[in-house]
């Protein structure tokens, strides 16, 4: 049995009679914090961030036989994916949904025999069975199935560039070379993609559109990469079926935490992983043979190779000696656009297990839906904003419950979230792009530096910004680090 | 550079100037054919099987440091997929596609770097542009819309059991836990089911279904389960569109066996694999504390542990002390029913390029379409049969090209093949279940018998029968492996 403990770092509950607090508790928190007893050994590879990349690195390279240190900034796993247990029910802070299409979240489900532990996050069963389109104009209501069909019809006209939605100009998802009509859309910001399309969408359609745009990207509509937003629409089997299949569907009855502790297990199992968190990186030399990194707290660490798993919108507060390439630096300094807002409401309202709902252009709150049954028999509703509109749902318990509100009248019992904008050591949520950043520093992201492997879903070929991204590059990291072995030894 | 050497069993070639010839090139010939040097030796693991589930588990277990002994009754690795090497051009000789969607064969793509080594089969862009309904009453001629739209039809009639295409009956195409509805169908063929709804299908989605169902079962419509049908369809995500893309669509370009070499190459640069080829295991002693493995030729060899990838179909060949359980043998005895007879054919007439067609239920050859342009730019046909009209492809070199011109006149070049019915270790193609198997065995055919785990496609939970099976199977099997070993070692 997996221990539940509190996280400290930029998670929040509020309930009424608690009021606000901070921390919330998870089985991702990794108690006693080090296993480092020496700071003499110079480890075959150091790992930095204990997200599902730096954890699958980890994992990986341990099996093989490699001295592996994780360093790790927080006090717990999962990095911008982790999930809260409150009163034994399992609330998503960041990452939540996986499907069997997605290959190397899935291999992993099914390596782990996970493949029973998922369940079905929609039950279209009762209540207000119903879709809600608020807008300042007031809410019209309709069946999921005009959902769906609403739905599919907006984002058909937005990605039919080439009279196949897309498939021509994302023809090969997993690729990571894009055709020079990839690369013009991705200089094209969804604002751009919509003033071309206008007079084509009905206003509902137009809505829809970009209300899902802006929950895939957590930007606005001019900071989204017209591109990537089609990248994931090809990786969902060009459908809006296959969005919600992909990216919305599926999710692990204990939390996604549930999931990424057995990759940490595994990984100590080895006996080859040493592990520090509450260790955030301060400094990076790695001009030499080896790597010597220094934390904030003034502890050094040695290591023959390097994985640095940062996001890459903290790349740049930590020092490297030598800097950054040129290419990678600058990529860090435009960073990418996500400052999702997610909040989880349990609510005494039964009825609303079944809606789902737009909220939208007024609103800081943009899509929700009924995302599940707490131990209390009350409904848990999961909603998402981003950089329209944006606050902190901390700073006004007032504003955040009237976001929510926003959607449909609900009598509000708890509120759960992690603030990401305000997270030091992610700065936004999921990795999603403005115009142009793919374009020119997909290839500079990707690069290595001589003893480091850079590795993170931001820069993933397939799903990047996705678990299975992470999954991704901590394996590519993983094999890349032991082929630098392979001569020296018996790996 | 893979070195090309003759694969000597079961496989064919035919040209005018040179006959038929036994035995033909690929680079999954592995030389020298054993790196053992001492039978002392007693091994972490044996694997019996270089299939890709032999493989994955050799390849998993000896990265995790276990002293690994590969053996495989033929000179090649790949099993029942494999490709030859023929003029610089690879015929697939069992096992071809992959897709995005396949989790675990994916994962190793994206691992090995792949992902943009991958071509597509068809090229609908010229000459006779067509899809071609060969029946004996005539041939009749339709577009490949036309094609889309009726296989479509036919399919969602074949598997609307339960108004949602079959959605009810396999929600979730990856897990182990079949309904009682699912086991209904599993006790029910495919010509059962053609029986209840003979009358709502049109003459061409009759032969439409049951030209498609053989392409995928290669038995008969009698001995086909209904519900592992419906299995097929669920994994490709219930629409004949994604049936195209996951079964049929992308191939390697230099062939499967440019993807199994890596696999091979990368454990045997571990250290830790020993390997022995062309050596059949005769009997398995494994009462006691390790396993005992005597091959035909009476070399013996010991291990701790074994992992068993025989196929189902031939695992009553290899004697075991004491006996298998009885549900596994039983399984064994009854077998799977697939005898697909699978040819290609390198043809002069380049105005095929563009073709698809069934011929049934008259001809020898079933489904074939055009797969490739070969170096001497000419047409390459796959074709394919099974135990419907079955026939042995090199026992009437004449019989065998009047069955590709059961499709349309050609004019064939050269043929290339493997007669996976008369394989000694194979007794067949991909697993493909009779009526009752599944419910009744699929956990007999799972378990694992005190120091032997068995792994093999024919029983994985997802894409059972194809190589993301095998690769399922044998993950499971190494990290089962290695978890017994977890207590006795740094491991």
């Amino acid at each position: 049995m997996a221990s539940v403990r509190l996280a400290r770092k930029h998670g929040y509950s509020w309930t009424k009679a608690q009021g606000l607090r901070a921390g919330v508790p998870s089985i991702g928190v990794i108690e006693p914090p080090s296993n480092v007893k020496s700071t003499d050994t110079v480890y075959d590879v150091i790992v930095v961030g204990a997200g599902y990349c730096g954890l699958t690195a980890a994992r990986d390279a341990s099996l093989a036989g490699l001295k592996v240190l994780l360093l790790e900034a927080r006090d717990r796993i999962g990095g911008r994916s982790w999930s809260s247990n409150i009163e034994g029910y399992p609330y998503e802070m960041g990452g939540t949904w996986v499907y069997w299409g997605q290959a190397n979240v899935w291999r992993e489900i099914a390596r782990y025999g996970m493949q029973d532990e998922l369940e079905i996050s929609y039950d279209f069963s009762r209540g207000i069975n119903k879709y809600l389109l608020s807008t300042p104009q007031g809410v019209q209501t309709f069946s999921h199935e005009e959902e769906d069909a609403l739905m599919q019809s907006s984002l058909a006209k937005l990605v039919n560039v080439d009279g196949c939605h897309g498939r021509t100009v994302v023809p090969f998802p997993h690729s990571g070379v894009l055709s020079p009509e990839a690369r013009k859309y991705d200089h094209m910001s969804v604002a751009d993609r919509i003033a071309e399309i206008k007079n084509d969408l009905t206003p509902n359609e137009r809505l829809c559109a970009e209300a899902f745009v802006l929950l895939c990207s957590g930007g606005t509509l001019e900071t989204t990469s017209f591109y990537e937003f089609l990248h994931w629409w090809a990786l969902s089997g060009y459908s809006y079926e296959g969005c919600i299949d992909y990216l919305v569907k599926y999710k692990f009855r204990g939390g996604q935490s549930s999931f990424a502790i057995r990759f940490f297990r595994e990984a100590l199992a080895s006996g080859n992983l040493s592990y520090s968190f509450n260790s955030p990186v301060a400094t990076v030399q790695h001009g030499g043979e080896s790597v010597q990194i220094t934390t904030r707290a003034g502890k050094i660490f040695r290591g023959t190779k390097m994985i640095c798993a940062i996001p890459l919108n903290v790349l740049n507060d930590v020092k490297f000696d030598p800097p950054l390439a040129t290419g990678r630096k600058a990529a860090a300094t435009t960073g990418h656009v996500n400052q999702c807002v997610k909040v989880h409401a349990e609510i005494s309202d039964r009825d609303l297990r079944s809606f789902t709902g737009i909220s939208y252009p007024h609103n800081g709150l943009i899509y929700g839906f009924g995302d599940g049954t707490t131990p209390a028999g009350n409904t848990h509703v999961v909603a998402f904003g981003g950089q329209h509109n944006h606050f902190h749902p901390e700073e006004n318990v007032e504003h955040t419950k009237a976001a929510f509100e926003g959607f449909a009248p609900m009598n509000i019992e708890r509120l759960v979230f992690h603030n990401w904008s305000k997270d030091e050591f992610a700065k936004g949520a999921w990795f999603f792009p403005a115009p142009g950043l793919i374009s020119t520093h997909l290839k500079d992201m990707r690069a290595r530096e001589c003893n480091i492997v850079f590795a993170c879903s931001d820069w993933a070929l397939g799903w990047r910004s996705f678990i299975d991204g992470a999954i991704e590059e901590g394996t590519r990291a993983a094999i890349t680090v032991r082929a630098d072995f392979a001569g020296r030894s018996k790996l």
